[in-house]
């Protein structure tokens, strides 16, 4: 079978690759949807790659509809059409036991796609644990939509949880790129009454706004940081996610944090030894100011819940969708074009049917 | 009245001042027993006391008795012997309703000895919103342990909720000095399993294995980074405690967490513009390990819990007091000492009766 | 000045006062808006009123005019215009500072009016700790909005944060009166996937719906559980918020629970002795079904965010509103619709300006 | 092989079976020390046998000794000394994705033991999921030790975690056999302040001494309501844990209760229809007094926090063991014993080296 590859450093390509096989416990899908992710463009062209074999087969977003199950997966049969997540872990380990499977077997483990086997760009694709990871696509739910649940809303949505968002918060978010206004989204739903986005794309911006951002925060219109607390009075704001920036992002978060407040960070941060926290700011060790930054939850339990989501209309998160292709082979240029980010792009898609 | 000031930038000295007024709700003091504490040291001789105006009389670690109250305060009388909180906070404002009282009227204004008015050295002194604040010391408490309770069992135990130590967690505690000493046993008594206490001076190690240490990691016997993780079969810890170092004593805590754990920090850092918390220990952003610093709750209720862990057994804080005085006038001594640090010192005391 | 009070058992009338006097901390104020709340309803036609002494003035929500404050407050004038929590406790004391402000000196004792002194239905009533209390009514936000914010927004709200709502959750909830509507919009807020509404007044059924209701059950098609139970293939909720009923409600919210789910309380009982949990869907004790049940946090911090929500449209509250009067003395008429409780009446309202 | 099993209503007698099978992940175990539990007097003559099949094999407590593992099995071999959880849940289904796994198929589910298949009291018993249950028994623990863990440790300790106790908590202990006994160690190392424990046997009120108790409330001198009452001078209690009596326990605990506070019950109950909650000591339904009751956690990563506590010499368990026996056979009197529960009984336990 065929799948997109990171065939070197800073290099994509085809590959031929035995189809996989499915354990006891798994399944084979083929993808009705994929998308490339920013994930995708740090392993490629970034330094996460360098822990990758050659002619890995990349992705980790997709819908599929199922191929073939193991012996033991009970819920679901060939021609099911479901939901993927981007995490799909090993729920037997103990880190998983206590609520952070993520991290199953390991920092950030919980990510086999890519990282530990070949991921989603293929013609066939293998899922760890079919029962424990897979849910069906909801009556009402488009393929758009359903492809952007498995990473984008459950990262983003992590973010507001990580922020802790509560009733009538006061939310900053930096960067609207699609995790960032999937971050916007989550912390509206969590009942934020005020969220500042920083960002300037006007697609970006348009779909904040949509998503619930009351104000737009513009770099080119002065200090980010100086803004947000013009814009509260000196105060601040309750709680902080930083989904784009680089290392110093988390600086500004915590500048405009109040005391007592957190900042919830979804960002993949590289090129950087540390991330500075600034010590007046942060109250010399005493401000009560949590920072918080981890790796979406997975599996199917979330999964099912940011469906119920979509599918009672309480967000849609194809408005992500700028750029839209229809073949299988479309994905290569859906990729690049996540790597050469015009401006006029949130995320690309290939919708397969 | 008498009251141990800061005369000037790293110079302290005795000075006349009127004896405070008490307001409605307000209580004034004379002092049982007082002790410095390393927040003075920070406040004349380092970079906190810019702040402060000339002749601010200091301390903020006393037990009292009371010597008169304002027409409000309907729980104490003259006579009575108190608990006094170093963080006696407004309860009135919104961040206290929100749970962070110590920032109720911004970053760490909830401890207005010293910071806005003078503080405990002095013949007299007061205490805003008696009821409030103060809690009279239970039978079989001696001064001493008493002494003890309103600033560093408190902040110690603080860093140990902070760092959400849980039944049967292994923590790694960085500094034993006395706030250090402290969260080993509030380490010990939230259940910790298995204490790894960063430390090496004999009295201190003593007083850490009697409190709960079960293992002390000195640092002249190698890396502490790569101590812990040998003890820990390269595991990590579920959560640390920072209670003395600096800076970078932070990305050490970092370094040592397992994902899903957390770094709870009680130590005032100085002399530097931030913290560096490793990118690649803490997963790209992305390692759910997760940073807290706080300054530790004040108040009666807080006082009333603690006080109640010294009356029913379960901790002796008096263990910290290494060095005693017995008159008024040696606070300036026992201030000095806390400046100089001996090896044999954990915590100096005055107790006048 | 003139009140409406409890004369008696059962009886409402008109009774002349003097007017408050203001403490040190304290407001008085002048109705700009009222309306009657169901627990009146309690305190003159059911059980609790017999701790009430008579002629006792009735009413805890109001919208003021502030006309004198006490020396101490800094935050209000004369002339400020201001919403006013049903709930004002004294956050001095010690449950206050352990987060259960309601329960500040006893339990339930955070409602001063009525409870421990005259209520809003007067030309002037008295607030205690004013700074403490009160939050101006923010820009975009109209009285009869405002009005809803301090009680019935913040119980219903309570309902939702009590049973845990989460992202995706799906949420039953007993009781559409205006309590149990502003818990639909409060579970809505806090992210629900799927509300089911148990109710069936045309009105409210509408409002339901407006504040997010994904489903209504109406008891006259069948039993409730069994309802409720068909809807979610068997399965049941994730949470449930019981705002009207009896003492059997609590009974039905725990069968439809899922292990692991939460019920929320926030109605008022009486006429019984005990609430009855069925032990068999309880577990027999061990189904990880948690009870809660409290009364709303009150207080400026709480309004300030209810506020916010107001004014950035995240909700409505004036919804509620079904009946209108003008004239102050109109609140006895409200007041008697309130206990008739005619089939279109969700909640009366006196809206002086 | 031979298997003590419930051959009818209230008869046990000793069956032939086939040796169980393992499946991939699965393991066979022989038992190296058994106990009886209340919880199989309730499936033998209880109400809960009724849904159990003839000739089941009871028990659930168990330390073995590994006799056969799958072919999945990763971290465990023949040979391998391991502490057994009485909850061996499913990990993959989605309640145990949300930290439900007791509930994994619906309430109670993830005790297969007795429930599901046949229980440890055989010369061979089955675990599922071996690598996600089991945990070496560490050095330096006993057998009788290890057998205390896996049910009695984790149940007693669960209900000190449902009722939220603090450091300095005042807690209720109600019932001290072996649970409560263990409920009272879980508040102690919590760190609770005061532990009011509910019982009168010789040998349990001195090791509920032993393990933090600091006052025995018994029945027999006077209500026990107020007793608990008046030792906190009327204040009532932070936290009641449940751990015997009947039904009308629960009220118990929520009448010493404070408004804030939580009662964890961990007690099976049986013999009636449901459990009365008072209603004015509930606040009419607004008192914030939280209700909570459940199962407790099993699998891997509790197991080995809870042998690290013995590890670490926080806490010896086997103090419950009163009555030791030495052959494999002997369990059959145990369990009698159990049934019978003689005054000087805590808890029986067949060692076999």
């Amino acid at each position: 079978m065929k799948g997109l590859a990171r065939i070197g450093k800073d290099k994509i390509g085809w590959v031929e690759k035995d189809r996989p096989v499915a354990g006891p416990r798994d399944a084979i899908l083929r993808p009705l949807a994929l998308a490339p992710c920013t994930s995708e463009v740090h392993m490629i062209w970034g330094d996460i790659g360098d822990y990758m074999p050659t002619d890995r087969v990349v992705g980790h977003e997709a819908v599929g509809i199922v191929d073939e199950v193991g012996s033991e997966v009970g819920d679901f049969k060939p021609g099911d059409r479901v939901i993927v997540p981007a995490i799909t872990p090993n729920y037997l380990r103990t880190p998983s036991q206590r609520g952070f499977a993520q991290h199953c077997d390991g920092m950030c483990s919980g990510m086999p796609f890519c990282m530990a086997k070949d991921g989603v760009f293929a013609e066939y694709f293998h899922v760890n644990d079919a029962d424990a990871q897979l849910t069906p696509i909801p009556d009402g739910v488009s393929l758009e939509q359903a492809l952007m649940i498995g990473d984008m809303m459950t990262t983003g949505f992590y973010g507001a949880e990580l922020a802790n968002v509560q009733l009538g918060s006061t939310v900053a978010v930096f960067g609207i790129g699609p995790v960032g206004l999937m971050a916007v989204a989550g912390a509206h739903l969590l009942g934020a009454a005020r969220i500042l986005a920083v960002g300037s794309r006007p697609n970006a911006v348009k779909v904040a706004r949509e998503y619930g951002a009351t104000e737009i925060i513009d770099y080119h219109n002065g200090d980010t940081v100086a803004q947000i607390m013009g814009l509260t009075d000196g105060k601040g704001v309750d709680a902080a996610i930083t989904a784009g920036g680089d290392v110093s992002t988390i600086g500004q978060a915590v500048e405009v944090l109040q005391p007592g407040g957190t900042v919830g960070n979804v960002n993949v941060m590289e090129h950087a030894e540390s991330i500075p926290i600034p010590l007046g700011a942060w109250g010399g060790g005493l401000g009560d100011k949590t920072i918080r930054g981890g790796l979406c939850p997975g599996g199917r339990a979330r999964m099912e819940r940011l469906a119920a989501l979509v599918r009672y209309g309480r967000i849609d998160p194809g408005k992500l969708v700028t750029h839209r292709f229809t073949n299988f082979e479309d994905i290569e240029e859906a990729l690049l074009l996540m790597h050469e980010k015009p401006k006029n792009l949130i995320k690309p898609a290939v919708i397969l049917e």
